[in-house]
């Protein structure tokens, strides 16, 4: 009887062990139970050793990669607003008109829960198809109890659909109805809204929106101290657009991650640094928003705040379904290395996820595998265009 | 017999005529040797009119999209020399160290034929899959006779391997070779690297680059009028870095476009107006170089200028085989429209080349054509990541 399921050799293995890239020695990888069994050389195997052989001819092996931070699940989609907005059209003007995120709120609620599934699953599949097998989806364009419930099961039914590992995320507190105002709306939130979803059995993680346009510190304070009393992780959308302390705040409960961050300060970033809370950048709305302020990268390194990339996938500031082009985008707009760009959506993905057991290549870690046809890591971050992936694994299933 | 040999019904036409979406009455489309023959309603069709009948249920059929300006032939990668920079090596150091443009040239005077066919036409199938069948590829990192003429010869076998049409430029211009001088090696441009190139048959349009880094106006004009003499058009990388002229002077020789133009002065856009020279805008080297200063879209609006999209395919400063990401990054970083991007990759980059058969949905054009699952053309530039490409044609034969 072969010792294992699966067998992937003349491989070269780039580990991510130690937040870079921290090749291995050996050449070989191989699986057991849905799990890394066994990482060495090839040379020492015995024929007959895996139920199945996978000659890498010298492609690299990650990680398969992470997206941490996705609105997904969503109805309809804002490209008119988009193609408004580049015709010169204001904002307030698109808002006035029922546009921005209360457009998204309407279509989301109006969408049977199929459509939900199968428009999210197209996007999904395109993560996919560049080596994501665990996806992070919020909830927070129904705001009302049904709705909001009824994304996050969207959710579960895209991972069940594809194969694929996804993290889910109460997101009641990402903007305040039209129909209702914000104290009000968190009193629903603390009250119904959150308990509601936890009950059904669909959160894993809490989050919110602190900023001048979202909810205050206060009112994200009250949420997330009810996440606390339900036993659930919180994380925060944060400083985007201007300073307020949301890095702070976050930490303050430390959150598993706090997102954006383009305005955090010096103080924000050293109570990260305590509270071990991962910084989650999200180019892709850098870019669509026309942003100037970046995150301030060079204090994240000196504190040793560990970053993570994701695609913010949204059909308002971030119409992204591509990691890959998130990784790229991260390089060039915030000067993160390739090597920082791959951990972001690896091993610092996974604990910005609350995961300890994938995001690098170690016995004992799951068998999610990402095998590539490039000469190198680095080449995920330097080359926009194509996607190199030859195959990926999901706890050890074949995924692509 | 059938009229036709294809038949494209219930589809939605932008048919880019104006410039402009230019959404068609029609809802089909026939095809008859290689040519746009009918374009109408499906209502008015007799049965067995096609050889081949397409049912497009509602998908756009657009021209399909054509990359103006890439340097997609060469040898090895500068994938290193990217990360080495993002770690904070200096351009100088790099240079030093052999890296920069000249390592470009070492590696594709090196590389054997079948390795340029090889490596590019992997570059070219990520164009394919994007809807892409006419591509413009410059030599410039042979510089010697010899490697100028296998780089030209590259491109012509990567059309016939991939059945993709390709207009091919001579850009001996592109950089002085590290053996010689400007002067020099202007002189031997215009004696024998040009007349070799053109006598092989394989030059369609000639190039330079105007800049501090690269070659004086005075350097550019003598190639151009050699390039005048062997009844070439030209074309010239023009502003990138510097105002240093080169829009003017590109009009000045009636270039069938200047590209780059980051620092194009009003008096430029107005000559490029005046000679009908389209603006070729790349933001893949623009994201890629943190470059600040944008190219004069409004000037260009105003004064009439067509403005075409290209990946600028290269291995140093844009390193894309994306059309689609190209677009989406001009309309974020340029601001420019969806529409404008969908013309700057359709009809406009069709003149760009000098082509007058190709880049619009029209009765007598090519048949070069792209269906797309998506809502509406907008969403090519609004959306990153995936390709929605159904299917494409070159010359009225299926493609992709």
């Amino acid at each position: 009887m072969p010792d294992w399921d699966l067998l992937i050799q003349n491989a070269r293995l780039a580990t991510m062990r130690d937040g870079g890239y921290s090749v291995s020695e050996g050449n070989a990888l191989a699986v057991s139970d849905g799990e890394i069994a066994w990482i060495g050389r090839a040379s020492e195997i015995k024929e007959g050793s895996a139920e199945e052989t996978i000659e890498a001819h010298g492609q690299w092996l990650t990680p398969s990669l992470i997206d941490c931070h996705t609105h997904i699940v969503f109805g309809g989609d804002r490209a008119a607003e988009y193609e408004q907005r580049l015709q010169g059209v204001s904002y307030a003007d698109i808002a006035k008109a029922g546009g921005g995120i209360q457009s998204t709120v309407a279509s989301t609620r109006a969408a049977p829960l199929d459509d939900l599934v199968g428009t999210a699953a197209l996007r999904v599949q395109d993560l996919i198809n560049e080596g994501v097998t665990t996806i992070e989806i919020k909830s927070g364009y129904g705001l009302d109890c049904d709705t909001e419930i009824a994304m996050l099961r969207a959710a579960s039914r895209v991972a069940e659909k594809l194969g694929v590992s996804v993290r889910k995320t109460y997101l009641g507190a990402h903007t305040v109805p039209a129909e209702t105002d914000a104290d009000v709306y968190v009193d629903f939130i603390v009250n119904d809204g959150l308990p509601a979803a936890n009950e059904s059995g669909l959160v894993d993680a809490v989050d919110g929106y602190c900023e001048h346009i979202a909810f205050t510190d206060n009112q994200i304070a009250r949420v997330f101290e009810k996440a606390q009393q339900l036993g659930l992780p919180v994380k925060l959308h944060a400083d985007q657009l201007s300073d307020c302390g949301g890095a702070a705040l976050a930490a303050s409960f430390a959150a598993l991650s706090a997102d954006h961050l383009e305005y955090t300060n010096e103080a924000g970033v050293e109570a990260m640094a305590e509270a071990r809370t991962v910084a989650v950048l999200l180019p892709g709305a850098f870019v669509t928003l026309n942003e100037t302020q970046r995150p301030p990268m060079d204090a994240f390194r000196s504190n040793g705040v560990p970053v993570a990339v994701a695609t913010d996938c949204n059909p308002g500031t971030s119409p992204m379904s591509s990691i890959l082009m998130a990784m790229q985008l991260a390089s060039r707009e915030f000067s993160m290395t390739p090597e920082e760009c791959l951990a972001g959506a690896t091993c610092h993905a996974a604990k910005a996820l609350g995961f300890d057991d994938r995001g690098t290549l170690q016995v004992g870690q799951r068998a999610d595998l990402a095998l590539w046809n490039i000469e190198h890591p680095r080449d995920l971050s330097y080359w926009m265009g194509g996607s190199p992936l030859a195959a990926s694994f999901c706890g050890g299933t074949r995924l692509r």
